[in-house]
């Protein structure tokens, strides 16, 4: 089952290849591509989500979800990509009156990077997975894919991975464009290949950053778009505390149990201005009793999660405020500590507890918000619970530096797949200042390149004056309206 | 005069504070610190191109092109912020009728990363110096700068950081947003220190690697734009050849040797149909005894192109066709070899030879240069002499595959600043996918935040629907028409 270095290589010079064939042709026929693997992800939608179901322990109606998502990502990117966005297609003409002096005429779009390695996640198994968001958005840029199965949902992969590549088959893409690899010596081959020329990651963050080390100190270093770690923390007022209680743990509790607690923007820290602890445990208890538990993902994360709760729970200061259990599909924890305790150890902050548990921590009347906030590393989100007419600039200042999404009154679980989305924040929720989900993707698997003084006739289409892809420019500074009309998918 | 470390870290915490305290006015405003900038650029022209005559060896009429190059490049990232291209803004509403399910309101908009660090380049010292286009771009985009000063010329520099220190203080802008330091100590400290966020570099490939490594070995890894290394391969075709020798070897002359040279962009070889090369020492002799020689930059520099010449110059197969002379201010130097031993030894096509000496390359009618060019490594330029008419399709992919900007029967020294420009190319020309010059390089210091669920009341400005900083922006995918009617600067 091992993909075999042999065989790694000669799949990363098949991507290349077929890289090159298709590195050039015009997004509406790259597009059409995506949409025959869109369609064959509903046309398997039934059999996938059964053995999506045998490997991961995840509901029918989620991973349904999942896949539905997958592929109205694909058609969200096919519309993106005919109308050109992701080309930034820009011409400043000759100009001899330039303020700096005479300009040549200049034009610059972005151009695919090449073979991209995208390793799975183990707890999206189709939204962070074989056809996810990294796959999707190279594709969409026009790179070739090889992608690292996560053995979490091995059947399932491989049988996406046999999917996708008999729907590009059938579309006319040229082979190998897409592959899939198993197995961590052929993973460590794929970041140090000289033909691939970025990676895209979700995992942990030791994992994260140990294959981030490895792609930077390669002889020609490249991107690595890595997703790892996150707490989202959320802040909620005194005003907002005092208004609705109530509503706010049922919310949280929801929100930190959704897929057991194995959302990379599980909030992991509610900071709340109580005043006995005793008095909300009733309430997450009972709305706690409401959520079915089931099995973690697999056993290594179980033992991950085991230990990371151990080791917050162990810490001086936190107590358990409703305890969870052993069992396999274990009940969910929320411990408990002081802002004060907090301020003693703010590593505590730093302690990602993947799965069904969460750590609130309670802060006195008057505590400076955007002072606790301040002890926090980089998140993927940042939540705060308050009511409308509040000054909160400083906490929300605070709160932009450390996270890439600021939620108001909302929960972080679900990250919608949108042109303003941002999903990635300041290390070690990512290890660059992109977006791994939305439109905005794509653009990580480019790379800008000019043309100077290029006659008519040798200009690639992106760039003609008579715009034959009819995609949106930017014309000596100002930009065309859109032009075959911006429809929403 | 070495920055000490205790200064370095208070020039740091100030740097910090002052981004602190601006990273939230509106572009306007900080437009308006730039615009002071710029005019007392202008203000002190005759004392700064005085100081920089007699540190540089290059001659007044360069000094002033640079720094006009400079003021432009200030007032034209001021015409850009204003108009908000740098936000990328924008705003998806809120849709129950989302293809993948009711997608909440978000809105996103790029944020000024920190404090920058810049190291000044030796061979521009205004242009990619204190206030080049590192420094430019990182202040428009909301950064704070502390700037290494190159030693080449020290005393400008010094006096360049003070006069933009009064600009700015003139204009009201938060004191240490803006500072110099001198020395190696300082300025590992800046590539290693917390607080720093990302460091735009121009240098040799062997500096930039070691600081590129370095930044990504910190325990937050943080973004290096370096631009490094570049040969600036020339192909002439043979039709072009037939058509236009002479007027190809002037050009190619008048390029290697501008500014002695010390260019990133030089021409350093020139792959053309030569049968005998003699038939062209003639007239590259007669062109190049046109030029005026003048000393290297520095001592350092001048070693540097000593011993890679001499490497060049030593490789089997290698020839004079035009030999300098070791005199203070040199005389160029051409050498010749052929495309087959080029294919016996690559590796001569990465000696960049910084200074004035260049290489031409003889290949023999039909030999198929996508071939030849597939050779090469990463370039922040590739130019083709040709006719219009050829069908250079594979090259040109070749070319393209391995460069940031490609020039056709042009040549690549002389970088203008406009919004299509891209200067950066893949690795080792440059260690990031962006460009060091025009409008487009203010977004490497920016990073994307996303704004879940917010009210009205709670927005930042330029993703209010009133739109009060009047941008432009990208609302429910579509994007609105230029605002206030972008002019060109």
């Amino acid at each position: 089952m091992i993909t075999t270095l042999e065989q790694t290589n000669e799949q990363i010079a098949a991507a290349h290849n077929a890289y090159e064939q298709a590195r050039e042709i015009s997004p509406q026929l790259r597009a059409s591509w995506l949409a025959e693997v869109a369609t064959a992800l509903e046309t398997h939608a039934d059999e996938l989500v059964a053995l999506g179901q045998q490997e991961t322990h995840l509901d029918e109606g989620r991973l349904r979800f999942e896949l539905r998502r997958s592929v109205f990502q694909l058609r969200l990117f096919m519309d993106e990509i005919v109308h050109g966005e992701h080309l930034d297609a820009t011409i400043d003409h000759a100009d001899p009156t330039w303020g700096m002096g005479p300009r040549p005429d200049i034009r610059r779009f972005s151009v695919p990077l090449g073979v991209v390695g995208v390793f799975g996640a183990s707890n999206f198994p189709f939204a962070f997975s074989v056809m996810g968001g990294d796959s999707a958005s190279a594709l969409a840029a026009g790179c070739a894919v090889v992608h690292k199965i996560h053995e979490g949902h091995l059947r399932l992969a491989i049988r996406t991975g046999a999917v996708v590549q008999e729907a590009l088959e059938k579309a006319g893409a040229p082979a190998g464009l897409f592959s899939t690899i198993i197995g961590r010596q052929a993973a460590e081959l794929l970041v140090d290949h000289p033909l691939v020329k970025a990676v895209g990651f979700t995992g942990s963050t030791a994992g994260g950053r140990a294959l981030f080390d490895r792609a930077s100190r390669r002889p020609v270093p490249i991107p690595f778009y890595g997703e790892l770690g996150s707490i989202n923390p959320v802040f909620v007022t005194e005003q907002a505390w005092s208004a609705r209680r109530e509503q706010i743990l049922t919310g949280y509790a929801a929100s930190f149990t959704m897929g057991m607690g194995q959302f990379c923007t599980k909030p992991g820290l509610l900071f709340a201005p109580i005043n006995d602890a005793d008095d909300i445990a009733d309430t997450l208890r009972r709305e706690l009793d409401t959520k079915q538990a089931s099995p973690l993902l697999s056993p290594k994360l179980r033992e991950g999660f085991d230990k990371a709760l151990d080791a917050v729970r162990s810490t001086p200061g936190v107590d358990v405020l409703v305890p969870g259990d052993e069992s396999e599909a274990p009940r969910p924890t929320v411990l408990v500590t002081t802002a004060d305790e907090v301020r003693e150890r703010p590593e505590i902050l730093e302690q990602e507890m993947f799965g069904p548990a969460t750590l609130v921590i309670r802060y006195s009347p008057g505590t400076d918000l955007a002072e606790l906030a301040g002890l926090l590393h980089g998140q993927l989100t940042a939540t705060v619970h308050a009511e409308s007419g509040e000054d909160l600039a400083r906490l929300l200042s605070v709160l932009r530096e450390r996270s890439g999404r600021l939620l108001w009154n909302a929960w972080p679980t679900g990250v919608t797949v949108t042109y303003a989305q941002q999903h990635g924040g300041p290390y070690p929720a990512t290890t660059a200042t992109t977006t791994s989900v939305g439109t905005a993707a794509i653009g990580r698997f480019m790379r800008p390149v000019a043309y100077d003084s290029f006659p008519a006739s040798q200009l690639p289409e992106p760039l003609r004056d008579d715009n034959p892809w009819r995609i949106r420019r930017r014309v000596d500074g100002i930009w065309e309206s859109a032009a075959a009309g911006m429809e929403n998918a």
